[in-house]
């Protein structure tokens, strides 16, 4: 039998299939972004830092910040390359990762050649304690807040005392904050220091998945520097019509990003109350569009899910938390009934509920 | 004073001066790939090896091939970066290159934590009995022919030999075809074979620099597979509107290209003419858009002729070669003369000729 992954999954959300898979939205980017593209001409490369007019308006964003402090990437993904492999110089080291995490991370930080530690969490937040003690022979840090996969947004007291701790052993932090648009429980706090490197994307904000825009954000002339000099080898500029369109997203008023989290906070109600109903065990998600229930038997449940039940979920072990299933709710009411409806079926066929 | 690079001249081809820089087509792509726009609509993530459609278009052009056998990079860039970070598999080697070379190879071969080695050429065509000693204890091959800078095309036989010899041997090669397309003195000779891995790209032959769309091909299956992987962590899928131009330019009638490069031809045959009327050396290009001359004091004159003469070009050490500046021949015609003209007035006033 193929082994289940990630990429199993890809292309198979179709017809009947109720998809908790892929961590994307369904609810459109803005119209804005499509408008431009029938005047849009150019076909020449462009600068390996990315499109100064979205690197100025992203500045404008981030306070104290000016153009020169971004590098446009493809997608949130390749800035964590490009920031690993600058650190990681050929020399290793250790990077701090907090459990439960995006699946990607030790892909990543193991392919820069480094190694990833584990910090246990409390419900999915981060024990300060833990933390300080495995932070001292770490290279770097890397924050997830809210995470994928748990949803969970640390405390602002963690925050500041992760910031100050790292400040002061000069080891700088690595903040994905790509679902800082989508917290349900209060403002984004944006981890902030010298010694801070904000990574974030257009795809989760503005739906822009597809388009592959993502960047990041460093007051380290040097590391900024060093990241445009690999990307000039490993990839070049980023596509110059997804930039443009990333752009025209910039200028969108942004009440549409709040009548967006008005949807996903509803849809994280329902399923939390649908969850509920079933039983199951789970943090209540505080920002982006997961949720960890715990169950019996994770792996049987995810073949059967979506071999006997047209149903797709995510396995808890390939983000560090084994015991669970990730389901992402980017999906209408409707689906999210019809889909948990079917979980509950299984459930109840297995007798565990 | 600033240290001079290929990345000190992005975005100074401004007014006023001529660029024999960078290297990009600066005759437009199809028309085509823009007239799709108004009706793009899509959003999603897309698979990560790549656009369905697209290597289906790609395998038509490469025999025995089928869509499994690409993968759809952010360039051709992206493609050899993750091409040698799977060969090193974490463990390193080395990989032998032919002198001049492209300028980020190295750069490339050392992210990936392997060693570049260097066979020379005679009058940039590979010595095949240097090359047979030195691949012995290689862990991979790359060939760019033709090549860039010296645009010069291997022979046939030599390249025949070079897939026997490192097939034999189990070598992979990692054959850089960008300039496939472009080349003046016969149609492209593809090295076949289980071991090679063909990269390209719509960058050079459909003029789309800056939307990044290269391509692997190779009928290693498990090479493939381990490429996806790596991708599906470090950029995800390439630009899915990139990606949707690119299709489209595979659907325009091939004369475009050929007209195309009855254009480029005389433009090589016009900058040889003005290089032998100044007296200098080179080897003729037999294909891409570059010829590296001999010069006497080539640091100098790259200063100068930016500082005083408003002429950008390129240090052959760069690219493997010293005692030589690279032009990129990429410029209308009368460009071309007037970029010379002042390159003679330089020589001129150091009493070069």
């Amino acid at each position: 039998m193929e082994k289940l992954s990630p990429a199993f999954f890809i292309g198979k959300e179709g017809s009947g299939i109720i998809s908790f898979g892929s961590g994307q939205p369904d609810l459109p980017p803005p119209k804005e972004i499509y408008e431009m593209l029938p005047s849009f001409n150019r076909f020449k490369y462009g600068l390996i830092q990315g499109d100064e007019n979205l690197r100025r308006a992203l500045s404008r964003e981030y306070e104290n910040s000016d153009k020169d402090n971004f590098v446009i990437t493809n997608g949130a993904s390749e800035a964590l390359d490009l920031i690993f492999r600058v650190i990681a110089n050929g020399e290793g080291g250790k990077v701090l990762v907090h459990k439960p995490y995006y699946y990607s991370y030790p892909h990543l930080i193991k392919a820069a050649g480094m190694e990833p530690v584990y910090t246990e969490t409390v419900k999915g937040k981060i024990d300060i304690e833990d933390f300080k003690k495995k932070v001292k022979d770490c290279k770097a840090v890397l924050i997830n807040s809210p995470s994928n996969p748990t949803g969970r947004v640390q405390d602002i007291e963690t925050l500041k005392e992760i910031e100050r701790v790292t400040q002061e052993l000069d080891i700088p932090i690595v903040s994905d904050e790509v679902y800082k648009d989508l917290i349900y429980i209060r403002e984004n706090y944006m981890l902030t220091g010298p010694h801070i490197i904000t990574v974030n994307s257009f795809s989760k904000t503005f739906a822009m998945c597809g388009f592959r825009v993502g960047y990041l954000y460093s007051n380290d002339k040097e590391l900024v520097r060093r990241v445009i000099d690999l990307k000039s080898h490993t990839s070049m500029n980023t596509s110059i019509i997804s930039q443009e369109m990333a752009y025209t997203a910039t200028k969108v008023p942004k009440d549409k990003l709040k009548e967006d989290l008005k949807i996903w906070e509803e849809r994280r109600d329902l399923i939390c109350s649908l969850l509920e109903e079933l039983g199951l065990e789970f943090w209540k998600p505080e920002g982006a569009f997961y949720v960890l229930p715990k169950v019996k038997n994770p792996e049987k449940m995810l073949r059967d899910l979506y071999e006997k039940h047209k149903v797709i979920t995510y396995l808890g072990e390939w983000f560090g938390a084994p015991g669970t299933i990730r389901l992402s709710y980017a999906l209408d009411k409707e689906k999210i009934i019809e889909g948990i409806g079917r979980i509950k079926k299984y459930l109840e066929e297995e007798g565990e509920i």
